[in-house]
């Protein structure tokens, strides 16, 4: 079936029809440049994981195996370990979320629940709405199920909920079939905004109007630096007022390590079965050897303390990045102000081209992810999200110095020929979206 | 949407057409009843994890977590760790395979990497060729997927090759669009039968001359306890003689620990990189913590030797359970004597259903699983799966002790009364396969 010496890829023909959507993002070709340590890399969304307490950790596991190595090392559950489940609800209390540890379905990351629920509800074209822009990670998994994505515009509190209906209305006018809202009401990933306490209200009557399930992810809610409307507590989840009518998606990648990839699904009762199958014939079950690590982290280290810690190392890092934005950037770049979580969205000047830059900018020693990865339809050209999770501050505003002079020297380009989109035309049509101004 | 204190799912005709064949498994049900200690349970694969050294282990993790703790908490590479894959490389030498660590990828448990190939190449409808019987775990992946799968029969020598072309013949005569052959030719799961090197010639050119890919799922390869015609080596792999025809799927889940979910693919470059962006949007990456565990694991500690003593932890159960079944069971039983592996398939007098009998089992403290669980269409009633991986010899000796005395009854019943089907007709038609005797 193969020729030799051909470096064709002989079983091009026989891939199911949903790989053809399976590409490169454009996150992917940068994790290998980042990692070169001369770059300041504003572009990955690494939790700061070295402020743990690794001696710590290291005692915890070790008990952990000499006393439970039997059960961390064989098959679990497919739901998940029950203690964990436990002690996720005492977790998502901060929320306003009261589940039973039989609503929870433990997953490989929240990635794999998004996973899941997609897997669970979406047929090949199912619409599913989302944020402009979305998170890149949840593109790709609505791509690989062949879902028709259409963007919401979301405005400085986010998700636009007359904009919603419209486009619930639309696409029903169309004779597509809406099947879910996705959205991340907190400390948005990339655009760094959070939903009041009223638009969440909001969004979920639009949900509720329209039987659409309303898949709320929120893996950086308890990483808020400032009062976004909530008083002193984090932002109340959207699932803490509606049970039936939302999945909620949480993570211990962002509050304890990202590496043991563990998150967590809350669902209804008869989602919640249909996605213990699914995920049963995913992986199995989860991995008891990250679970129980987990779980005693959590039952014998101080981890509100460390979310603390983080928490007070992510806002200075934004303070440092907001700062050195306001210093070194030129007039008419403007970005989002972030209450919590890792990112900012920063708009360019008129004309300019984040796609095109990058090349430019790495040069510079500086790397972003350009807009258009957190779009499915070629759009974002003008915006970038920059990370301040994993760079100290001094390394942050030096990063945020080489990305202004690039934008400077890209303003001075598009001032003598014309704009830099006219440039790199290479990539498709560039139609920035108007609903982060 | 939902009607309160109605406990009907709100969400019932929202799901994907996929989901409708996501229902619970005959295993997933045993496991809450085997768990209790009284009884004797033949039904799990669960490997004996207790024979690890726990304390090394122990030591091993401390010490990572110590030294890279900030990388092993990290997201890593979707394709997995480099160290580990190169590691995967060597693991993969005693069966013929040379793979270079860019052909491999690592997925969380090698279910997912079942899970994987069957995204990448299966659209709904497509055909996959599975044994006859077929390991639960697939079956559950290809319905997922909405995949049609048709079993070939096995003989003594496992998959019939003459049969596979004829069903593959058949297939496209009836217009159906075949895609791949799934096969366990190593101690099979739940057959217990083993391919001869001839056999594995004549399955593979089927495969090559009909242009389909062949899926080689090998996670037990290397607990073989008799030479089965490779010499003193474990059986050579199949993919050692096609690196571009065959996907292979390995794991750690049985010659390490379950409980870490580490598998991994082996695949041709054009289909790696599709199964890396399929992972991708599934997890994101595999958890560097369960990866760096292994590699850890496999440079400090003697593990060539601990595979020995599970081995012949095995070998002795095996011998326990096949001693017992002589000695007990009554006249027309049959079963196959395992060379290697967890598992042997029973074979009841013409008249018994193993589905019907289960819940007297049960009562009489033992377990076992139907043989329906292993195929897609109701047949099966006629076997039974025996796992002889995790009790202790004189509890598997017990075990098959209760379970002769209600196969015992069971024919008496039949000869008073009739067949146990006729008496238990209520999950459909009961039609055994040929395929074992």
């Amino acid at each position: 079936m193969s020729v030799p010496g051909n470096r064709l890829d002989p079983w091009i023909n026989a891939y199911a029809q949903r790989a053809r959507g399976m590409t490169a993002s454009e996150i992917r070709a940068l994790f290998a440049v980042a990692s070169r340590p001369e770059v300041v890399s504003l572009a990955g969304g690494m939790p700061y994981v070295s402020a743990l307490n690794l001696d710590a950790l290291a005692d915890t596991v070790a008990d952990l195996l000499r006393t439970e190595g039997a059960q961390a090392l064989q098959y679990g559950s497919g739901q998940g370990d029950v203690t964990l489940r436990d002690q996720i609800g005492q977790v998502m209390a901060p929320v306003g979320i009261q589940a039973h540890p039989d609503d929870i379905v433990v997953t490989t990351g929240s990635q794999m629940a998004l996973d899941l629920v997609t897997r669970v509800f979406c047929d090949p074209g199912d619409v599913v709405f989302v944020e402009a822009p979305s998170y890149v990670g949840a593109l790709g998994v609505f791509r690989s199920y062949e879902c028709t994505v259409i963007h919401v515009p979301m405005d400085e509190q986010g998700l636009n909920p007359v904009a919603l209906a419209e486009a619930i209305s639309s696409a029903r006018a169309l004779g597509l079939q809406p099947k879910m809202i996705y959205t991340i009401p907190s400390f948005h990933n990339p655009a760094g905004i959070t939903q009041g306490p009223d638009r969440r209200h909001e969004i979920l009557e639009v949900a509720q109007r329209n039987n659409l399930l309303l898949l709320e992810d929120d893996p950086y809610g308890l990483l808020g630096f400032d009062d976004v409307g909530f008083g002193d507590a984090p932002p109340r989840a959207i699932r803490a007022d509606d049970a039936d009518g939302v999945v909620y998606l949480g993570s211990f990648s962002k509050t304890i390590a990202s590496g043991l990839r563990v998150g967590w699904a809350v669902a209804p009762h008869g989602v919640r079965e249909k996605l213990v199958l699914a995920a049963e014939a995913a992986v199995l079950c989860p991995s008891n050897y990250a679970q129980m690590t987990i779980s005693s982290y959590l039952a014998t280290q101080p981890w509100r303390e460390q979310i603390k810690v983080f928490t007070e190392t992510y806002r200075q890092r934004r303070d440092a990045l907001l700062g050195a934005l306001q210093q070194h950037m030129p007039t008419g770049t403007t970005w989002t102000a972030p209450a919590g979580g890792f990112y900012s969205w920063l708009t360019l000047p008129a004309g300019l081209d984040a796609t095109a830059m990058l090349p430019r900018a790495i040069t510079a020693l500086v790397a972003y992810v350009p807009g258009t990865g957190f779009f499915v339809d070629g759009q974002g050209r003008q915006y970038m999200r920059l990370s301040y999770c994993y760079p100290e501050p001094d390394r942050i505003i030096e990063g945020v110095r080489r990305l202004a002079g690039v934008i400077d020297e890209e303003l001075q380009l598009t001032r003598t020929f014309g704009t830099s989109h006219t440039l790199h035309q290479a990539n498709g049509p560039s139609t920035p979206t108007p609903d982060l101004q």
